[in-house]
């Protein structure tokens, strides 16, 4: 939404999530927060801390380089639609259960460096 | 709730508009993009365009320095609760409907610089 409105000291992103979808794979990013707020629907955060189910009004942030990886899951039969803010990723970003990693500048690789 | 969750590059507050208040006088911001998101209630925007009602999941942006001031007003009989974005204010901030402007590093003076 920010292109479209003029704004640009942070990034916002209106998302609709279908049933079953999930809003990335469990990640971190090392330079940037980012926080969500739920509008419809239900999603279920899962996070080191384990799963915990947001509903419409419910906020989540997430700090730069805290290392607990997060991701958005919508496990129910309805859409879920969620604002995210942030700002653009320039720094690295940890993807904890997966064999990738997004190398500032570099795009995505494996963890050892090599090409996906 | 940014210091409280240990984001910073960003502020966010999670604001309750009582029936009858508003967010503030009409005003614009020099250099400071704001964003906000209805959560329940309802609220009317007033700004240059006029007055718009915005209801939950209706968002609105306020790019920095576009010279149109704009204010949240609950006219309603229930509480209005938004989110609303934005970085610490740094720079000057204008109130076209009163007698009274921010200036950097110096506060609320009135249009002609003498205090308040």
């Amino acid at each position: 939404l920010a292109p479209a409105s003029g704004i640009s000291d942070f990034g916002v992103s209106h998302v609709t999530l279908e049933p079953g979808a999930w809003s990335s794979q469990r990640h971190w990013h090392e330079g940037e927060d980012e926080f969500v707020v739920i509008l419809s629907g239900e999603a279920v955060l899962v996070d080191d801390s384990g799963e915990t189910v947001m509903c419409p009004g419910d906020v989540a942030a997430f700090p730069k380089g805290d290392g607990n990886g997060h991701v958005l899951q919508n496990r129910s039969d309805a859409a879920c639609v969620f604002i995210a803010v942030g700002r653009p990723a320039e720094t690295d970003c940890h993807y904890p259960d997966i064999d990738m990693h997004l190398a500032a500048g570099e795009g995505f690789r494996r963890k050892d460096g090599g090409t996906l």
